[in-house]
């Protein structure tokens, strides 16, 4: 990492850095779980909603799932976009979005244990500014432990279904430069954009990269994955931290 | 008003009390106009996006136009309600309740002086706890007058096109009481339910009143026209400190 | 009511008259009951259907549901509009209207004594001219009537559901004066528009007033609310004649 | 034709009689074309509107279109069928019904003497009893040519864009024997069911014959034409004693 | 027919030729029937699947069910359609032919044979030049034919429930020229369009005649009929030969 | 790679290889650029089709678009799923697919060099048995190079826009040896799943890896990358030599 490297963010932010993470539970009333997550500027409420039901294929089965929505308020991005709910329906960007939620949360859950029963993750972006997805899985996450600990309170489960932790950020190239947790004008200008979601015992569960325009090389490759190990370790104890408070 | 009518509401609060009420400007970044407004465990977000552009039935009349969409987060409400975009259609409550707030912002603007362009009002809520839709009336009122101030600080207007402020409240009758702004558990019992919005100079601009069950008598309404005017009073107090911090 | 008031209808008709009111039964063959109801140019068919099956949320109740749609055909109206089943769509306006005549009509029955079974009601325009929900609900009345007379007939219910009747008028305000049951020429010069559903005793079951430009005064809303007493007696008195011939 | 198939008849109507036609011109106020058509006991109201834009295809052709929509109002049948409005879509047969009702037309008309405008025609079905589709047709030539007429009479058009006149009729084999203008309970029974489609000339603009169950002969398919050529040359005789009254 | 008739053909096939046809079976692996069907350049992939199970109209009945759904490629045409998937819904055309081959099918189909399960029938144009819905009900009928061995070698039914085969063609008039199996450019310039679907043993199922522009009259049709007859007779022949192979 | 692991494949395929590759041009007649594409037992007829207008946010740009579309015939499974367009809607991984497609050839391409046009590829399965997205964008990469083969006989363009060649394989991990190709079976029963989208000059464009169940290492993924290098190398060969012939 070279200097001129560190002071091509806008911020300041060194290239490994992550943006100041905020973690809050009980944003909201109703929820099991309500979990506010902040990357910077980048805020998502993340709410887990236990339903003791659970969709056909998995009816009878004794066991449960993990299911996500992903929505982003109309004016939390610099520009206001057409609520969905109005046109009618989900972009592929949202749907592509809530599927990747929704698998990375159930790798680490053991839906027997759950029993019949569903957790349903809302993940709505109230302010956005790069990184909507890895905030909405590391947020989903706490919340999903929150309803846990509702559920093992009322005595509905006598067991966590949660094997381990999940955290997600993403990292990126920009003019040559691999950088940590891209905000939103480093997302726009770069030529690389990964997101990657690992477990607490270092396991991907999720890789995604994509090449904007130049293709990447197994070494460019391999210095993402660095800082996003560095990223996610730090990711995994503010979670830890936010739910022993 | 009789002092059992008072010690009917489960919170204490007297029969002609509005709950708490919070107004926190500038609450997201990126729109003109952005307001997190509070009626005690009511919390609606309320943005106002200026776009340069307006519908087809103002395009070349020289007049903008000003709008709303309403929208409620799945886990706002007590048990999870389906997500609208994934649904594919928006209900005709929330259509109902985007169009009064549309029509209770025009009626406040001149559409001559905001000049060819739209004001957009989204109005979503993050927690629900009755009145969500007078909540997000008051709200909006407020994200616009930010929004005119934005136009005519970047001098794209140079006079404010709002005539007067506008705020709504509900009011109705619980086991024969009239009450002031019904939280849910007051509004599900509720025999009569009435919306009322209103002007600063005192004018009704939309008057919404339904019988759940037991119709309601001219009297009664009389009662609920009084309570509205008082709580209607002291919002319009609530917006006009709220602007001037 | 000044003489200028009089003379300002186009149609010679007194600011507190009622435009020619005619009910006609058994319009149509299949309908348990079948409506045709006229307000001047205004005509409704306003069907009821008895069907042998409740909504998900009476399911097992033993309690009954009534229900409304409403439809305007294409060429109801001066110029053309969409068909709301090719579009794949109704409007906000259509459902807000429909939702309306529905919560009118329920709070005249006693769903328990009507069984656990649903009368549908189906109010379709077909010629507009101003007033199309006031008279949908005052026809609907009638045809609900005589589905329940059918009901009775079959055996099918020992005691008629029915509490009173209900009937619906809209009155407004056009260059200052109050006027009764607005033609379409009214309507849209209007500064005023509300629409007022009561019970035969006289009981408020909704009201609607909306302002259109400028807001209106309580002095207002109540000289609008005795010409709507006035007018409401009239259909009540016309329905019940219907009803006996 | 045997006697027997004549007792076979509920109404008593002999083979090869129509039902009763009744055509009322001027049905609607505001269609420039406006036609109740009663075929016995189907009673379809058939507006045409004049509309001053085509549809893509023919922008800058200088020549106009004509189209059709058919609907049929909830409770027209026996038992209610789902409104299209609120379901969201037409069904399969609601779109093939209109497809067949403007191919009818547009094939009596001269699309350039029509000049770049539309002929909306909208048939609504008030009551079904079988042959609604045969009556739209026929009642719809009608309104249309009402709509010419206004066409001729605002100087809109000089000269006529009809050819002819073009109607249609159902026939059916029931129990092995032919019959002419199929009612509901004959249409539930037959064994082969066809509409013809014909011009005031004799020819054909469509033929559509379906069997059900058992496939017919073209010894049967003959004797079929022959009573829809008797049947069409009465409903043409009945369309010119309409418009020249 | 006269010679000027039989070179007006751009391929050089006589007036009353068909394409060549080919009848390719298992063409694909999973299907119970799987046909890929050849009319010159139409090619059709008709695949038959069995499906334990009947739409709610049969449940309980005993019966079994056929039905069919009808697809284009994008590009299976000239210029690219757009994909019906992708714009959210079928066209009025598709539902049309798709209603046409599953009608076809059931009229020779003995659903109390069958039993309560489903032969859903797919047939999607790979490639269209004119004629894609009679190739689809030629080649659907292969398909159903190797589902039903199929069935009879699993055991699950002791009898096939085919009563016999059917077959379809398209035949128009082309400058007053009678033309059997019409490919694109014919079916462009043709003044009278007629599809014929019939059964083995000479019954008519489907007969849908359409002119376009110039109405058609019956001698033309009995021509037309002729030439039908004659194009069926070979597909019948050609079915049954792909069928003993 | 242990014998054991090669004994795996039901097919006795090695765990390195690649199933049987054919790539079929010119497989149907219309489209600019038109390749059937087989990977052992999944098929995708992969069209390109050249038209002469961009999407909105290309317009006056003087640059072109590549856009993708995926589909599946229903029966191309091993059991038949339902018709997107007769659902009314594309899934979440439908969606998923065709913007992974569009994106990766986006990338291999110059768009200003394209000019202001756009390629659609159709990209539709007709038989499927594992790694159809793959099979998908190696395929549309051929008809691509077709399509602009066209444009530059035709004169449109002067230089191919094209840069380099893409193509993609699955890899993943099935019982803890990492496998390429996945067919079906293999891709039902596998602990990771990693699609890999690599252009001519040995850099990454796409790379999305899904743990099923189990996370996996570094180690892991650096294995399936090096089992996809391979495979894509032969699959640029392919392309290369059915362009050639």
């Amino acid at each position: 990492m070279t200097e001129a490297s560190q002071t091509l963010r806008a911020s300041g932010r060194a290239a490994d850095a992550l943006r100041p993470v905020r973690i809050t539970r009980h944003y909201t009333r109703h929820a099991e779980g309500s979990v506010l997550i902040e990357f910077g500027g980048t805020k998502v409420l993340c709410t887990a909603s236990v339903e003791e039901k659970v969709p056909p294929h998995k009816r009878g089965s004794g066991e449960g799932w993990v299911t996500a929505e992903y929505g982003m308020l109309p004016r939390a991005t610099h520009t206001r976009s057409d609520r969905e709910a109005a046109k009618g329906k989900q972009s592929g960007r949202t749907q592509e979005i809530q599927r990747l939620i929704g698998r990375s949360l159930r790798c680490v859950f053991d839906l027997k244990l759950l029993g019949e029963r569903t957790i349903a993750l809302d993940c709505d972006v109230i302010q956005a500014d790069g990184g909507t997805r890895t905030a909405a899985i590391t947020g989903a996450y706490v919340a999903a432990a929150d309803a846990v600990s509702w559920l093992l309170a009322q005595g509905k489960i006598s067991a966590s279904p949660i094997r381990q932790a999940v955290a997600a950020i993403s990292v990126g190239i920009v003019e040559g430069t691999p950088l940590l947790d891209l905000e939103y004008t480093e997302d726009s200008a770069c030529d690389t954009d990964m997101n990657v979601v690992m477990t607490a015992d270092g396991g991907f569960v999720e890789l995604q990269g994509t090449a904007e325009g130049v293709a990447f090389s197994r070494v460019e490759m391999n210095a993402l994955l660095d800082l996003a190990e560095k990223g996610i370790g730090e990711l995994l104890a503010a979670q830890k931290a936010a739910l022993s408070s």
